[in-house]
């Protein structure tokens, strides 16, 4: 007998027919035996027509009530899926985040878990009980309710999981699992069977959107296996879990890509200590996250720096750089939506060596120009036009021969 | 500046457009200088539409999974309030069931209040905040969500105003206040400026819609004035409050109709010891509830028994009461779900002599017989043929003189 923790995201109960086959789901993994805990998401839809309500009554709504507005999405979910469990002769019931005392900080609409106080769980999974947990949702000390952000009911079922110390972590979704990239650019993508919590951490923070970086997080600090899975299939999806041995043999796990950033660059600033302080301390605190920063090799005391932002902060960025250029002295700036951020994610190259070269080669084949390099010891990242950005993700999947290994792992 | 609550019910809520008129009628008693605490109920149509999706999941859903998803309707109009209310310029928080601490029993779908814990309630209204309260809601002692069953937003808003010793609880509703007697029937039925507890309980559990007898037991208990009125249009409604002299002068107050219920006779049963209990015993075992009961004068021995049930209990009642009568050797048992209970209403019955028999008298003038009486110090009931009850209420109402006396005291 395990301890199981089942998250269905929305478009896994969009409807009444998907969260009967929900019911179904849970109560053949409750039939072999195993505990089970379900963290639900609202409806698919509810949560952007209760937005457009809260949009339609205010503009700028208080981020306090739309959580108090959205919370209601996924205690629907949960109260139904309970429903459904007990009709079909099992026992549930439907918890929501303040019965289970998922306590955050109060930052309402992106709030942080700080505890969760596992002991109404664990009673009712003592008598027996199916547990339905509404996700995305907490409460502060206060007992004011506040929402995770996106992703949320991810975390929530794998915050579960760390404090019930669950067997596994199971993550229904409407994809297969965690792919090598993304099949609608490369048909040759394949299903990784298994990926390390790091790799799953890069993959995420760079484009992979099957998990949210925050649970991967949160799943590695607590050691919960999680499986990522699709809810319209039987098949396994992909394990991700703590780096072991037979890892290290792929030296390439997969290939990511992204196009929401910019970049813009700031021409022949004085090369002197606290420049780029000067640079970048305004633009965090215009709550602008940089990304990627590259700065030259200095010329007669003289360089070209260059970063990306968030395509939505370009047009700030950019004016708070221009002001900051002219006192530098600057000689100008230049800015470029049109980029993308292609990446190659795997531990393996903590031990290869090799794999830049190998990178930058492939694209050269294609006669793609690298703007901007980024590495850190498990991954590597390039800027380049963004037009490029399909041909690049397919030949650096091919040049790590991703595809191929599907065919050995198979 | 007074402390006041006001309930707005579920059509004056019913979209975003009433959502706004709302707010700003609770913004001008707040600009008046009274704080405020609003309690709301879900949208319109919202109950049905869940409770619609719980019949499809389930056809006999566990209550407490039901309270979870009503509950939810609540909690949406109490976050939209609250932002509509920012949105015009006022500090307002929402608090829902479990965040005000309004405890009550485990009866799922219809618990009662055991207690108001008032001290966020105050805090926030220390803090200038109009608190916007879901109403209908609460948690059990072990944190479960219970909903308090019909008429349950005005139970939470009569609540709330004992617990903080409020001034004044307005109730708006879609009608102007309490009625001498339906307008529907009675053209000449006006609107009654103030009425006692003891009369509006009486009223409202002999017909008259306007406020749940839970509500005003409440009110009564705690001494809650009571101010029922429009939520569409600025007249005064009506005052429900304490006896006070003033009110003796009328001597009745209003008229009621009630055709929910059918009437059983058991004839000629042995009029001995223990008779009633053996008949009555089973019924109540059944969970049938008896409203009027008449027994004849015994003659020879044998007596004819009559009483009155709700018509959806009336097949289960007769089947009862048939097989109590053989064993008691009744002549048979014979039933009429054709009759309508009407009423008079008024506290001032109990310093009036001659009051039945101006009621008997009224009826006879139009030839309505009557088939029952029951009567108690603030009431009389008569069951009649179920076509005389509009003829029966229209003369009742001329006869007390109730259409005349708006014109003496306007």
């Amino acid at each position: 007998m395990a301890l199981i923790v089942q998250k269905f995201g929305g478009t896994s109960v969009a409807n009444l027919e998907r969260i009967r086959n929900v019911a179904k789901r849970v109560a053949r993994t409750r039939e072999q035996g195993n505990e089970v805990v379900v963290v639900v998401s609202a409806m698919a839809g509810e949560t952007d027509r209760l937005l457009a309500l809260a949009k339609e009554v205010s503009p700028r709504p208080s981020q306090r009530e739309v959580d108090v507005l959205l919370a209601t999405g996924e205690q629907v979910t949960s109260s139904l899926l309970a429903m459904a469990l007990q009709d079909m002769g099992f026992p549930a019931v439907s918890l929501l985040g303040h019965q289970v005392r998922i306590f955050t900080d109060s930052n309402y609409s992106t709030a942080r878990i700080q505890s969760i106080d596992g002991s109404r769980l664990e009673r009712e999974l003592k008598e027996g009980k199916i547990v339905v947990v509404a996700g995305f949702q907490g409460i502060d000390q206060e007992g004011n309710i506040t929402t995770l952000g996106r992703g949320g009911s991810d975390l929530t079922a794998v915050a579960i999981a760390a404090a019930l110390g669950a067997d596994l972590c199971e993550i229904y979704t409407d994809v297969e699992g965690v792919f090598t990239t993304d099949p609608n650019i490369c048909p040759e993508a394949r299903k990784i069977p298994k990926i390390s919590y790091e790799e799953m951490l890069e993959m995420a923070s760079l484009g992979a959107k099957v998990l949210q970086t925050r649970s991967v997080e949160f799943a590695m600090k607590y050691n919960v296996p999680i499986h990522v899975r699709s809810s319209f299939s039987e098949e396994d999806g992909t394990m991700v879990v703590a780096e072991d041995q037979s890892m290290e043999r792929v030296v390439v796990t997969g290939v990511t890509y992204k196009t929401d950033e910019g970049k813009i660059t700031i021409k022949k600033v004085p090369d002197t200590p606290g420049v780029a302080a000067r640079i970048f301390g305004p633009l965090a605190e215009a709550n602008i996250v940089v990304d990627m920063i590259v700065q030259n090799v200095s010329e007669d005391g003289f360089t070209d720096l260059t970063f990306t932002v968030p395509k939505g902060d370009m047009t700030r960025a950019v004016e708070i750089v221009e002001k900051v250029g002219k006192e530098l002295g600057a000689k100008g700036v230049a800015w470029d939506p049109d980029i993308a951020k292609v990446s190659i994610v795997g531990v393996g190259m903590r031990t290869h060596s090799g794999v830049a070269s190998k990178m930058f080669a492939a694209l050269a084949s294609e006669g793609i120009n690298i703007q901007m390099i980024s590495t850190s010891e498990i991954k590597i990242s390039c800027v380049i036009e963004a037009k490029y950005k399909e041909l690049a993700v397919r030949v650096l999947h091919k040049a790590f021969g991703l595809g191929e290994e599907a065919v050995q792992e198979a």
